[in-house]
């Protein structure tokens, strides 16, 4: 039996990335050198000749509109498309707003390397009554409140994105349909990770460039028989190398 | 127990709306316009203070779309959306695509009209392999074949739309939830003559301005309580009577 492909995209450049802020589950919008990316994204599944059968985003707007800007260029813009909280980016607690330069003149550089990078420890917590804390933003009000992160580190985004993947994603792929993934820096190296067989240390070295499709192709038995990113493949390396540099990018 | 709200919002103006040309199933962009009726539907709406649940539109970009500037502008890019052949514009059958006013002159003025508002005789239909047919499009391959229309009358589209109506939207409704459907001329047409019981004939003299949100609130019946487009009075009606005056806007 065919399987179906998987691309997973990285929502185009946004303004915290830009402003080098740690952004998480803050809603900043993309700029527009994010928005061309998703249109370019779009045009390198053109060229590759992906048709999608189903669309995922996160509930965060900057993955919400790459989606929207690459399929326009697709002309799949009627594709059904679902949205779910657990595809966020990973959140970084106390964090979440503060400029990454600022912090490792106050904290140092390993520190802030390691707040970004450690698999298992995350960044200070915030506090429930916080205005970051997503149990005051109304579009996770339906949500159970323990599910509701006051800060993550990337092991809890796995723990969070697998159920996700293996109920919304794996079963479709499965049975022969194609799916893009429209999500963020964390959440889809979380997949990744699970998808490569990639280990805890591993991962810190692994950057997902914004706006570039990562094309997989599954055996019978989901494991990745065919992955790579799409496109020019010195531009895609400069781009990964770029996030890496940047005390930033996710 | 509190009943939830419903707003229809027809699509922004698009360029065959423009180009005074029937249009139906054909997926045409929206004009700058259209991007702007959209984006002013949404402050609309948070001047009224609406908040949705879940938004429905059909497979047509203008729709799509429109949705997605009015919810950008009330920040709510992140709610779920279902998008449904049944909710598509009325099919034009052979006339999709073809000038109004060429037709006028060709046909007289009187049949055109009659294609456009007899309730129950449909345009002349398009044959299967045209590429006109919702068969030749890659959206409609999963559908069951005899739901692709190859025309339709007004009656016909209240027969495909209703079903849609009950199993989606009236539950929700019933359940408190409220509901943004984005839609096109005769779809919403189809939903407003059920709910507010308007006859076969009557229907004829309905115009749905673009872009006007229409806000309905229910008793525990499903019946409507309150039924009103929200903004300018004034506009409102020149904008319906704009539509009702060209041979055109559907």
């Amino acid at each position: 039996m065919h399987r179906g492909t998987l691309v997973l995209l990285r929502h185009g450049q946004s303004t915290w990335n830009l402003d080098n802020r740690f952004t998480g589950w803050t809603d900043v919008d993309l700029t527009p050198q994010g928005e061309q990316e998703a249109a370019s994204a779009g045009g390198l599944l053109v060229q590759e000749g992906v048709r999608f059968d189903v669309v995922h985003t996160s509930l965060l707007r900057r993955a919400i509109r790459t989606a929207h800007l690459a399929l326009e260029a697709t002309d799949q813009l009627w594709l059904p498309v679902e949205r779910h909280w657990r595809l966020n980016e990973r959140h970084y607690g106390a964090l979440q707003g503060m400029n990454k330069k600022e912090l490792s003149e106050r904290y140092g550089a390993d520190q802030v390397f390691a707040w970004r990078r450690s698999y298992a420890t995350p960044p200070p917590a915030l506090e429930l009554g916080d205005e970051r804390h997503p149990a005051s933003d109304p579009r996770y009000q339906g949500l159970a409140p323990e599910v509701l992160p006051a800060t993550e580190c990337l092991q809890d985004v796995v723990e969070r994105v697998l159920p996700y993947w293996q109920d919304h994603v794996a079963p479709l792929l499965l049975a022969g349909r194609s799916v893009l993934v429209v999500a963020h820096g964390n959440s889809l190296r979380a997949i990744l990770k699970h998808l490569e067989g990639v280990s805890d240390d591993d991962i810190a070295d692994i950057n997902i460039p914004t706006g570039v499709p990562r094309l997989y192709r599954f055996d019978s038995h989901l494991r990745p028989t065919e992955v790579r990113y799409l496109g020019d493949a010195a531009a895609v390396a400069a781009k990964a190398a770029a996030v890496a540099r940047e005390a930033g990018g996710h």
